[in-house]
């Protein structure tokens, strides 16, 4: 079932590994299938160097188990919410990278300050709100999706596909789960920058029209980057 | 005699080379083998290039070889008050890996201001009180060990397997010796994160609910996280 | 059609993945060929690992496509505009190298604050100015190149073969590919060096007689350093 | 000639590149043969791709090339002053390590606040004064060793095989070629560790007793670290 999807999620999750994103049983990656609505998830903490494709499991919208021994990531309610809520996306990934997170551990917005950024997101990198007591001790995963949800209302997912969740760590998305690791690994690299940036000049500024551009350039509708 | 423990101990330390968190002959592993009291551990400066499993060394809970050609660590003592005091702990790991010991240097305690940290981690990381005169001078590595015992006399050691030695470095430990390194490696990630964390933002708060959430989701009884 | 300059061309482009100055797409490299006054420059968006020599696209002075079956690099006018102006450049980089990056974003022009960065570069990297609506909307990228080469009105181009352009990031040049190339490594190297150093000592004061010595010892007319 | 030292100078020259502590042609190493007097050194500007160890330079207390084809280091005079001055030292390297060089252009000591440092070096590795024009522009890298001389006037190279020349980068010393490779990567781990706690607790105090102990564990009358 959804063999060619698992493969795709399997090796989508390997390249978090070989990008130094994740260690150990760390961070995973889901692709939905939009025919049936089903999604495959990294087994949760199986190790990066046992895992098999076949491992992957299958769930359905409510996060039960369609296919698999094993059970699924236990961030899957999280996938889950984005789905449901972010039309459009087609894979999801979560890791602990170590400056993505300490942006997510310092509770602020991970603003754009380059052409870096602007090649794949357009705002800054939003930081959710902290959670309450009821949030965090009712549907955990599920809540983290709403946190989630909640800071994009007035966003658009497509054009900013990445979050920081406060004192936790990043979820990417995109059209396809290599694209959402695409923008994890991205990601990673302008929250370093950005952190570097900051320290040598606390003041700086960022150019608006460069933003629009470069991302015009790479996204808007007379992109001319890459090849057609 | 405890060959297959010596070769777990053996397989732990070369762990830490492939982890980045040593270099040439620096830190050490051990187990104890909970029937006999007796503790296997790394020889004393020896290259983890040429090292093999035969040699390491076997010492009694009175740190006196019962087998082995080399000397065992110079930190052997600091391990066997560890064991002593903590009851449940099957391995033990110290290493100079760089972002602990920089907070070890620092003299403060490694707060707890992410889930990273909280997956592995209930509290802070402590950091020891400067040693004295006579501590230094008497019996130093047993009174490092009696140092980081202090420290734990209101704590609990399985919650929070790591120490910092204040101006020296990190010790890490678990339920064997494989573990102990996790918890090393898992240190090292979040000494960095928080020492980048607290460069972006130094008033940043963390959310004591999400702490206990995620301890518990992996570790207390209803713990969800992983395979069955 | 320039078969041999395409080749190195392609290995220059290759060497900054090895040197880890770029990812995925990201990053190109240029080279003139003297006499016909062709630019042989990466195509836009290609992966390294699948990109071959053959790839390369050839451009005349006015960025038409000469020979190839791909798109150039969008930041081909860019290059096209430095070669006009700084006569004797054979190659150049354009990387997003993080901390080369990171001075970028930050506005400020890299200070020459050690014999590293002063054995290739004699003044500190200068940053452009921010770049205007109607810079930014009409020829986006040739107008980089009109910055660039404002900013190096007073400036030896040949003594100081690199830039930071505002919030975006690092080009390079060389009197060919490979030495574009190593400038590019060199500035990320001294572009992390002076974070560092800044932020262990904010006063720090460089000796102007030493830059000049070192400069000098490598690139002046009694220049010692290397063979002969 | 000096064969065997050669292949040592040309295998310690190798282990800079091994443990990231140079680039390109950057950095050098050489060792002295104490019956003779000779120095055998790397040849100026030569990669430590293609170098052999038959490339090694032999040059007398003078400077003057007894044996090979070509140049010896540019840091050669430097490399002689320190033979000539400190007594039992057997090797020497120099590098433009990222950490240590920082420090070096932040111009101040590196100061001993841990273990790790105390177990190579038993006082804050120092940071020379700046050189003045009739320094510079005499003999330049003779004078480069005076002033590395004139800051151990008070000091025991042997307790501390280390030092920062200021606004340019570190020189390491040792009873052979080898063991002055390990304090260069020692030296560039201390110097990250520093740079990182510091930045964490910018009022850190050391122990000073903690120092003593760990030099004399490892290089005092009773030391004990290690194998008899």
């Amino acid at each position: 079932m959804l063999t060619f999807l698992k493969e795709k999620v399997f090796q989508a999750n390997l390249m978090l590994v070989e990008h130094g994103l994740v260690i150990f049983t760390w961070g995973n990656v889901s692709a939905i299938d939009h025919e049936t609505g089903l999604v495959v998830i990294k087994p949760s903490g199986v190790s990066y160097r046992t895992m098999t494709a076949g491992q992957m499991v299958v769930v359905d919208k409510d996060g039960k188990v369609v296919e698999g021994d094993l059970r699924p990531s236990s961030d899957t309610p999280t996938h889950l919410a984005l789905y449901r809520a972010f039309e459009g996306i087609g894979g999801i990934v979560h890791t602990h990278s170590v400056y993505a997170t300490s942006w997510a551990q310092a509770g602020v917005d991970l603003p754009n300050i380059g052409t870096t950024h602007a090649d794949y997101f357009h705002g800054a990198i939003p930081c959710t709100a902290a959670m309450n007591k009821k949030q965090i001790n009712r549907n955990y995963e599920w809540e983290t999706g709403n946190m989630i949800i909640e800071r994009f209302r007035d966003m658009d997912p497509m054009h900013t596909p990445a979050v920081l969740v406060k004192n936790h760590g990043p979820f990417t998305w995109g059209a396809d789960p290599f694209q959402a690791v695409e923008n994890a690994v991205v990601l990673e690299q302008v929250a370093k920058m950005a952190a570097v940036a900051y320290s040598i000049n606390p003041s700086l500024e960022m150019n608006q029209l460069l933003i629009d551009k470069h991302f015009e350039r790479k996204h808007g509708p007379d992109a001319y980057y890459g090849q057609k």
